[in-house]
């Protein structure tokens, strides 16, 4: 069916062309017309394939999420097999932080969208979800690691799950270069180092 | 001088219609027309008072960072005295976060500034000093609490103040109820519990 796969790669494209956008202009530019000066598409067409701006930052997200998910897989690959979570958790953190180009356009279209959800109902209800997916899969990683005796018993899975994604946090603190990559990254080993009880001095 | 006194509180009203906008309606609505209407002043004498959308936002922030440091004043009178650093840091967290609606509309403003401020030189500025100042204040909390014997003398001051400031990654979580409120703050004490190494028992 090369007709259906032309229409998704022509939407991938769109999704790009809006990444693009945000991350050199910013999201008040995000429009539909904007958008497909962008992707090189007439706004007929880009109205075409998303009926609406809505519907476009959507999908724009749900395809910034399979593309994260893709990078967390291919690092997977170059862990040790099987995967100790403690590494595993800090691949998810550091995909999720603007610490590389791939990275930072999702990050900002991110907290963007968030905060356009939270003035549009079908836009919150997309984001609640994601947000819980992810809540949901870093939590799934801690209570294996606490069963499996990697994590202390007495910690609190629920807990836990909420200190390491705040962890984000340090989004607007890298965004303006108020600390460095390389400070972010040494704040989650040492966070990780102390849940995963594995603190031995220098 | 009634005529400075004047100036400033319509500056001051101005401010505040642009939080109610941003709040109840998002940061895209917020230009200098919409919020005109929402201060209830003419678009011509808005720009009496403020220049440009930029110097605008620059001076709500500001006021916003005041009415911040405001509450959190008058939350440090209610601890015992001298404070513990614990609970002045417990303080600044919650002030920081989206649990009230002053705090929401702070937060809200302040996660479209960084955003917008990423695309604008001028913002850029205003907001990265912002987050800086922020950031001494908590490294001063914690130098000074290690000091003073309150925090371990082998913790890393610059770690455990980006640690501080990340757990303001419970924003979205917050604003999209993945979390409660509750949540966060047992997430944020248990933090500053182990920090202060004061884990006893309930």
């Amino acid at each position: 069916m090369p007709k259906l796969v032309d229409h998704q790669e022509r939407r991938e494209a769109i999704a790009r062309a809006l990444w693009r956008v945000v991350d050199q202009h910013g999201w008040t530019r995000a429009t539909l017309r904007e958008v497909a000066g962008e992707a090189g598409v007439s706004l007929g067409m880009l109205q075409h394939y998303f009926a609406s701006r809505t519907a476009m930052l959507i999908f724009a997200m749900e395809f910034a999420a399979d593309r994260t998910a893709d990078r967390i897989t291919r690092g997977l690959a170059t862990l040790d097999q099987p995967p100790h979570p403690r590494d595993v958790l800090r691949l998810v953190l550091t995909e999720m932080l603007p610490l590389h180009a791939d990275a930072r356009a999702s990050s900002r279209m991110s907290a963007a969208y968030v905060l356009e959800a939270l003035h549009d109902p079908v836009l919150r209800k997309q984001a609640t979800l994601g947000l819980r997916d992810g809540r949901s899969m870093v939590e799934r990683l801690v209570r294996e690691a606490i069963a499996q005796g990697q994590i202390a018993p007495d910690r609190d899975p629920d807990v836990e799950t909420d200190l390491i994604i705040a962890l984000t946090g340090f989004t607007p603190l890298l965004e303006l270069e108020v600390i460095e990559p390389r400070a972010a990254l040494a704040a989650i080993d040492q966070h990780l180092d102390r849940l995963f009880g594995s603190l031995v001095g220098p």
